[in-house]
């Protein structure tokens, strides 16, 4: 299926069985948190699943080939990024598993019925309004930091989305771990398996998953540390296999 | 000054300039992570601290070797390690510096002014209460299960006792990380820097040490990871340091 591109738009392969997707790159391209994440994130066969703040929706789309998922919600409350992402799901053929939402994660409740999911993942904007320089790019604002929903208001929304085990997971930084924390446990997503991301071997973590268990007992499993490059550069065996991997 | 032992009690060289400590190996033996956060805990010349579940008294006696302190007040609520600890203080001639109290630390208010202290450290019962397999010795039981106050009284003890920017400095088990992010961040006791420390490299973490400040701003800095053994079985020059560094 042919997609018509607006202007500053172009088309990226990005692997995983010939996805394709439509990115802004002035405005936003994915990174690899988005990845990692969509591998984290483990959807039974048949299950259901919403990504809260979903930007190209690059994340459903590697969930749908990761995973037998059998419907994949993206939430985004930019009209272009949801633009996009509608163009993207259409262009891979993925209508029928992958529905996009154009609304506040604040606002979700009305449009979807809650505790009716399996999974919830979401790779939110990761700076504190005011907490870092902001950015002059509306489009990049929104998407890095919380001017519009906080991290909070994530949270709340995914546990009014999961059913009772239902699954939370979600990528962040480390340095937000406290407030993740706080609130996941004040949202009874209690949190099960953390894993931290390592540029490479010797340096501090800058990235954080956790998957969270809605209703689960305490007790925090660590997985092991995931380091992303090899001294020399090259991405780390790990990495490699999870950029591949597919269903 | 000599001192008498009683039935099943030992007095071991601790080190750290010729420490003496009075243990009963039946019932309790210091570990690392006294060490570890004896070392962990930063306390300015002149400074005062309390010790939350002091045990032996092993952290004040070791934090009066590793810092200029002016006052260390250790809080014990079992009976007979707090005579143990009384005669180990007496012994090292320390009793100008160490105040031991025999108190629950939920009945601690009544003994120490509230908003008075530089820091307060705590090396607390690990197993919540039923949480792991109990152990048969009472002893034993109350130093390494909640059985008597929980994390969130020493907590909250530890936020009454602090001045403004306090630090509390806190060592514990991974596992637990969850309750002791969301507990601190309850009593504004704000989680500012976290050390994992592992028994050997690929292993996982299986201490945690977290410094909080009392009203600090949200910002969790990771800090290097501690390993505690080479391949070899020897400790790492890092541990080796840390088990010699005095004043």
């Amino acid at each position: 299926m042919e997609s018509k591109l607006l202007p500053g738009e172009r088309i990226d392969e990005i692997g995983f069985g010939g996805l394709k997707l439509i990115q802004k790159p002035e405005e936003f391209c994915y990174g690899i948190d988005a990845v990692l994440l969509a591998d984290f994130a483990k959807i039974k066969k048949g299950g259901t699943a919403v990504d809260l703040g979903t930007g190209t929706a690059v994340i459903p789309l590697i969930l749908s080939r990761k995973t037998e998922a059998d419907r994949i919600v993206g939430v985004e409350i930019q009209k272009d990024a949801f633009d996009r992402a509608q163009r993207s799901v259409s262009m891979n053929a993925l209508s029928d598993r992958i529905k996009l939402l154009h609304v506040d994660v604040k606002d979700l409740l009305n449009l979807l019925e809650p505790e009716s999911f399996d999974v919830v993942v979401s790779n939110p904007p990761y700076n504190e309004k005011g907490g870092a320089i902001e950015n002059n790019c509306p489009a990049q604002k929104i998407a890095r930091h919380e001017t519009t929903a906080k991290l909070e208001d994530f949270i709340r929304a995914a546990e009014r989305l999961l059913k009772d085990r239902g699954e939370f997971c979600l990528v962040h930084r480390p340095s937000r771990l406290v407030d993740i924390i706080f609130y996941c446990r004040k949202y009874r997503l209690e949190p099960k398996e953390i894993c931290f991301v390592h540029p490479r071997q010797g340096r501090s973590a800058n990235i954080v998953l956790l998957r969270c268990v809605k209703n689960g007992g305490p007790e925090l499993r660590f997985l092991d540390p995931l380091y992303v490059y090899e001294s020399d550069g090259e991405y780390t065996n790990e990495i490699k296999k999870i950029y591949q991997k597919e269903t």
